[in-house]
This record gives structure tokens, sequence and C-alpha cells, in this order.
């Protein structure tokens, strides 16, 4: 019987490697670390091309879309492929467009990006490892839920814990407030951004405090409002301001050993989070004495900073804002989107003729995507808590 | 500014909004819960028929697969559209199948199932709610990362914690070792079994004791054996068996406050999980005391059960057997496939015969899906470590 129930396992087991055919793979190329167990595809070769393959016997058009679409290639036997040029190195979200339909790519691990479930692909990075997983001792990643009093919702979040943390009982922690873009959710910092393994690795090296990290939804309706329209714009502004102060920051500083002043207290984000940071801050400067703004800082707009309207204020007295933030910090990719790069830019530029202290930071070569975010992050979390 | 940063907002909080079209959606029906934020389709309806909706102007022929193939119905504005017939309650996985090409639903979240990023729909069940997010104490999901000394590779495993284990803290707890099936992963009893929320409503009502969760990947390949061929059978049995005891236990019982005894240590799966707890646990009755059996005990092939050979003959001196196990649960559900009911209620039968002690427990009306195992979660935890 047990050789009964080992070929069992092993058909059973056999559906993980199911995918594609037993053809031969391209030379000098290796499966994405993105894919999901077994896939073949899509894969990456030595300098950095990604291959991608779906088997479609029956479609009229298959394309790629990863920033621009591409038209993908039938062959035999029904399958479709296309090699991209040299990649940027990093997360690149990508979809799948079956005769005009978008869909994510059943051979990749699902990622919440773009508002759905996106493929995505990682594009390894020569002689990195910040965000690789190293024999250094690892914190957690805890999910946790809460109910909304703001949204009269359960609402869920992710809190990273340091290594150290179910060690020392007594030690108390401070806390980063980690905002995701536009279209992602509370999922995003850990998955795709790797976050924990980022801290971890800064840990080990002594090159950041032990941290708490907390990466919550920046959606929020509050409740009573009018539901949003679908295919409309929502009715109202976001609660999400109001559910950090109210809900999140109490949670938190219930549920886990923290350090509630506001000098062990810190927000960032990145894209659209990097604007809800800036504004929330800036507004309850009481409770936030760090600041991060990964690609979103300031606006989008072009429009320019004045330090004696803008948030109230807080900035017109240069010296006190100086004394009052222990750090604010400003980063950008030097191939975004150039309205993004000279909002971030320039409102880096409006902080220095004001005479705002900040960091400002400069991603080489890497666009709006999850690698700027995750050096950001590299960068910014050092100066924490020092 | 604050206009130009609210009205920059809400135009990027639109994304999550630009689901389908402005058109009036049907009466006495709501999206589903599984959908991602935002989408109004799939739809379920007050008699649980589910709506399925696509925008494929393009595409010859769009399907739906939900254990069978359904063919969508192409209408107005190249939308494509399947109603389903009343669904029995609780989680099933569904594709999309866009000319031939099976894809997961932009609409839908995703989960790991089938090998792949799946799509799933979660139908309500009326008066049920030992599975809904309540106002009880809750515990959290800990992702932790280590390394197996068997595959010599980095592994994930979700350890659920029980509410007071950051309050006790010199309590320790007993561990339910808890598997997932073929071609899901270690995600599964969190995401698709909401195992946590089952835990802390039971534990909330006095019904279980407080536990340790772990849930973690069944495959594993030993470190140094012929990696799979893709689209063949792997060469060697799985390692998970091995993983299991030289790895996850010690990693476990050194990073988590338990009570490492074998009177306090339990393993269940389903399905494959359940075929493999069983392998598992029948050789290391030294290591395991409690034992679950969802949807595969034993084994599918339908041989009879030789008390005396089988499992290296454990059972074959029932009355010591029945000593040494503290509870041997064994559970299917009624609309399973004929052969997997025939196997597990065999297996329930052979024991019986056999004079071992056992729980036999049927899920009425359900097949071989999560609502079977959430049910049978919930009727094994309560009687563990008691």
């Amino acid at each position: 019987m047990k050789k009964l129930l080992g070929l069992l396992l092993i058909v059973i087991l056999g559906i993980s490697f199911c995918f594609g055919q037993t053809v031969t793979d391209p030379p000098d190329s290796q499966p994405a670390a993105s894919n999901v167990r077994g896939a073949r595809y899509p894969r990456i070769t030595s300098d950095l091309r990604a291959i991608f393959q779906v088997k479609a016997p029956d479609a009229q058009k298959v394309q790629l879309q990863m920033g621009k679409v591409f038209d993908m290639v039938k062959g035999e036997n029904g399958i479709w492929t296309y090699t991209t040029e040299p990649l940027v190195p990093g997360f690149h979200y990508y979809f799948l467009i079956i005769d005009g339909v978008t869909v994510s790519d059943p051979a990749s691990e699902s990622f919440f990006g773009w508002g759905k479930m996106s493929s995505g692909i990682e594009v390894p990075e020569s002689g990195v490892s910040y965000y690789s997983l190293k024999n250094v001792p690892h914190g957690d990643v805890r999910q946790k839920w809460y109910f909304s009093s703001v949204t009269q919702a359960w609402r869920r979040c992710f809190v990273y814990c340091p290594p150290d943390y179910n060690n020392n009982l007594n030690k108390k922690y401070p806390v980063l407030y980690l905002q995701h873009g536009s279209g992602e959710d509370e999922r995003g910092w850990s998955v795709q951004g790797k976050a924990d393994i980022i801290m971890d690795n800064l840990i080990a090296e002594g090159k950041a405090v032990p941290m708490i990290i907390v990466m919550d939804q920046g959606y929020a309706i509050k409740h009573g409002a009018p539901a949003p329209v679908p295919g409309q714009q929502p009715a109202g502004p976001s609660a999400f301001e109001e559910v950090v102060i109210k809900d999140i920051i109490p949670f938190i500083d219930s549920n886990f050993r923290t350090l509630s002043d506001r000098d062990h207290r810190a927000m960032a984000g990145l894209s659209m989070g990097g604007m809800q940071t800036i504004q929330i801050t800036m507004s309850n400067l009481d409770k936030f004495s760090h600041i991060g703004g990964f690609s979103g800082a300031g606006r989008f707009s072009g429009a320019g900073l004045d330090v004696n309207k803008d948030y109230n204020g807080v900035m017109a007295d240069a010296a006190a804002f100086n004394k009052k933030v222990k750090l604010l910090w400003i980063g950008i990719g030097t191939a975004e989107p150039q309205n993004m790069y000279k909002a971030v830019n320039g409102f880096h530029l409006a902080l220095t003729t004001a005479g705002i202290k900040h960091v400002y930071y400069e991603s080489p070569g890497t666009d709006h995507e999850w690698l700027t975010w995750r050096r950001s992050l590299n960068e910014f979390a050092p100066l924490l808590f020092r």
C-alpha cells in the first residue's frame, strides 16, 4: 500500500510540473523567480531579456503588455512567444492580452497592482543583495485584522516585527507607517517591495535601528459617505487620513510594544502613498517626526510650492520646521516619467529655496517601479530614529 | 495646492473603480466577497447563482471553467455573460477561457490552486458565521522564512498565533501542523481556508484550546535529487516528511513558545495533505498524538487497509494504538467524487472493523472543496489537546 500511496503522491505532485511542453528551453536562460512553482516561462536570459510564452492555438492575437504593448509571435503547436529587449532589473508588472482581453499570466505569481491581480516579473540585479534572503536573523510579517471606527468595517494590515521582537520582551520599538501606491494595497510592500527582507538585512548589518513597520491599505471610504459609483470618480475625499489617526495608530500602539511618542513615529509611502504621507504628516506634526516621500512627495501637478500657504503654512518658519521634523526624505527614479521627475525634483528644489532641511535621493536608471522604492526604503530606513 | 492634491488623489483613487461599465447591475445581486476592490463582477444573486461577465469584443469564444466548462454568451458591446445554476455555498476555484487559453479573472482575487494563481468565488452561506470576521480577540498569521537543511533552500511558512499569545508571555502552546492540498501551497489554509478566523471564533467561544497552527508547503525536493523534468513526473519521492521532522518542527519549537512533547503536537491536512499527514504521523508516532485527515486519509486507490502490514503495522495492536493516539479524525464531504468518498469512507470502515478508535465526519452536501475543509477544521480543532 505504501507503493500505491507513493505512486499517487507522485501523480498528484505532477500537477505542479505540467506547465509548458517538453521542448528544449532557450540556452542561457532560466525561469523568472516570480514564476509560480514549476513554471518554465517567463524566462530571463543572461543579458536580462525576458522570454514570454503562451500556448494559444485558437487565439487570433496574443500580446504582452509591459509598459507598452508588444505583439507576440505564433510559432509551432500554437505557441506564441515574445523576447524583450534587455530589461532594467527589479520588478515589472505585466499582463497578457488574449484577443483583446487583458488577463494575468497563469505562469506568474499574482501581485495586487493596477487595481487587480497583475502578473509580475523579477529581473535579477547583478552584484546587489540587499533585498535577497540571507542567513541573518529574520523578523516576521504579521497579518492583523482590526475594526475601523471611521469606515465601520474590518480592515487588514501587515506588520513587520524585527528579528529580536520576540526575544527582547521588555523592549519597545519605533514605528514606520509605510504606504503602497495607487492601485496597490497593503500587500505591496512585503510582496513586491520585499520590505521585510530589506529590513532584516539592514538590521543584521547594524545599518538600521530595529523598528516595527506597519503596512496598511491607503483606501478608505467613511461610513455613511456615498459609495463610489463604478466607473466614476469617488464622490468624496478619501477617509484614509482619519483612519490613520483614529484607528491604525491607536490599534498598533495598543497591540505592539511601540515607542508611541512622535520622536519614534515615521511615515513614508510611494507614489500616491508618498503624497498621502506628506499630506497626513504635515497636518499632524504632533504625531510624526520622520517623513519619506518615494516618487510621490508633494504632487505631480507642477504648480509651485508656496511655503507660506501650503500645508497650512507649517513650513513658513523654516528654522522651526527644521527643528521639529527630524527627517524629511524625498526620492525619485531618474527614468521616471518627466512629469513625475519634475514634480518631485521641483519639490526638492522648492524645499531647498525655502531653507527646509531634507534629504534628496535619485535612483539611477529606474522608472516609477518597485526597484526605485526598494532602493528608497534601503536608503531611508537607516536614517530613521537616530 | 491642497485642491490640486485632492483632485489628483481622486483621479488616482479612481483606478480601483474602473471595472466594468456604468450599466445597470442585475437586481437582487451583489459583487462576490472574493472580488478585487471595486469589481462589480462576478456577482451573486439571492438564490446563490453567480453571474460572470467579461468584456471581450474581439474574442471568438469565452468560457467559464468551474468544475465543468460553460460557454459564456456574447451580448451588446462585446460583453460576455454567464449565469450559473444556484451554487453550493463556500469557496469555488474558477478560470476564464479566452479563445482556448485558460486564464484567471482580473476581477477576482487570485488564490494559489491547481498549481497556478487561480480565480475563486466565495458564495455566502446563510445562517453560518464560524468563518466570518467577528468582534472577538484576533490572533495573527505570521510569515516566517527558514532555511531547510533537507532542500538546502529557503522556505516560507505561515504561523497562526492565538489571540493571547502576545499577552501571556510565559504561556506555552500546543501546535497543530496543518497542510494544504495538491496544487496549493502554504497560503491555502489562511486565505482560502480562513483558518485564523475559524480559530479566533472557536477560541472566543471557549470551544477550542488556544493553539499555534503551522501552515507550510507540502512540496519538497531533497538537495541533490534530480530536479523534476517539466511535463514529467518527479524522479524521486517527496522529501516533505524529512522537512517536517528535521526542519519545520525544530524551527517552530525554537522560535515559538510551544509545548514540544508529542501530547501537544498534532498534524492534519486536506486531500494530498491528509494523505501526507497519515503517512508522516504513522511513521512518527513518537512525535504526534492527534491526527486529522480531511478528504484524504488513507489513499484513494480503493485497496483495502491491512492493519497488520500497512504503516509498518502500527495499528496491528488496536488497544496499544488506541492508547497511544489521542485523536484520529477522518472527514469527507458527501458530494465528493465517488472514488474519494469510497476511499475515505472505506478507510473509516476498515478502522472500525480493526477496532481502531477514531472520529468520522461527513460534511453534508459539499464537494472536494474548501467548505468541506473549513467545516473539518471547525469540527476537528475543538477535539485537540483535551
